[in-house]
């Protein structure tokens, strides 16, 4: 059993980048009515790839949820922006030599998205509420560009506290 | 007075890209959980530039709008992905010689984004919902990216219908 972990810059760092408005803006823009917080995620998209956005409509989720099944991207990076103010779950884990370490999962508040860095080990998109509507930054190109991995002791993952 | 028109993609082509889930996804992803709407920005760094990510917060607004300032980014695309499902609108113009032309407004509805190509004239960010949050994907690179122009008669824009 795992307990998802609030969402925060630090305890996410190894595996991305979270996309909120923690903090200060960087900048204020357009006459003092607009906050910028710049450039905040780790954009990779390899050798002969390019960025492109996608849209990703996902069925809703629900906790406590069974994970099976995890993925990669070793070409890019790829982040996930949700459309709706909704919670999301964001399930990664550690690469231990070409296989998933031990999984992790963090409870994306609504208004943070997540950049997963280029290879980083996760589990497919998962809303928890109703809409599952997002927008997707990752690469466009050749190559093969997924790696699935099916977990032999599926981990069973639970809200926090 | 100018009226929001509905935002479609035909009539937002000049301009640039509407990011929605209008007819049926590219491919379907994730054991069937998920559909992909693929790659539906045409995004446009220049050189010099890369891809990035920057979180925008700004303050609502309300129609009737004046509208007094039109900016363009002459290096690179910009789009502006809502983080709630909320309205919010998009005023764009042709060029006409190094100035903006007619200008022109469209109602951007809940779960809808627009990619704006570069060099599009366009007003600055108008949220009509009040958590006024989005990802801007645009460009992070050397460079005046940044032209402004006062409207010398600046339209009123008012609701569709």
């Amino acid at each position: 059993m795992i307990r998802a972990e609030p969402l925060t810059a630090a305890a996410f760092a190894p595996f991305g980048d979270v996309l909120d408005t923690a903090g200060t803006p960087d900048r204020i823009i357009n006459q003092d009515r607009c906050g910028r917080f710049h450039d905040r995620a780790r954009l990779d998209f390899g050798p002969g790839g390019r960025a492109g956005i996608s849209l990703f409509r996902a069925e809703p989720c629900s906790l406590p949820l069974t994970l099976d099944l995890v993925e990669r991207h070793p070409l890019g990076s790829q982040a996930f922006v949700p459309m709706a103010a909704e919670p999301f779950l964001v399930v990664v884990a550690p690469d231990a030599g070409g296989v998933p370490g031990p999984v992790r999962a963090f409870l994306a508040a609504p208004g943070q998205g997540v950049n997963l860095l280029r290879g980083t080990w996760h589990g497919v998109l998962t809303p928890l509420g109703p809409t599952g509507l997002f927008a997707v930054i990752d690469r466009i190109g050749p190559g093969t560009n997924l790696e699935e991995h099916t977990l032999s002791d599926p981990p069973v993952i639970v809200a926090a506290g």
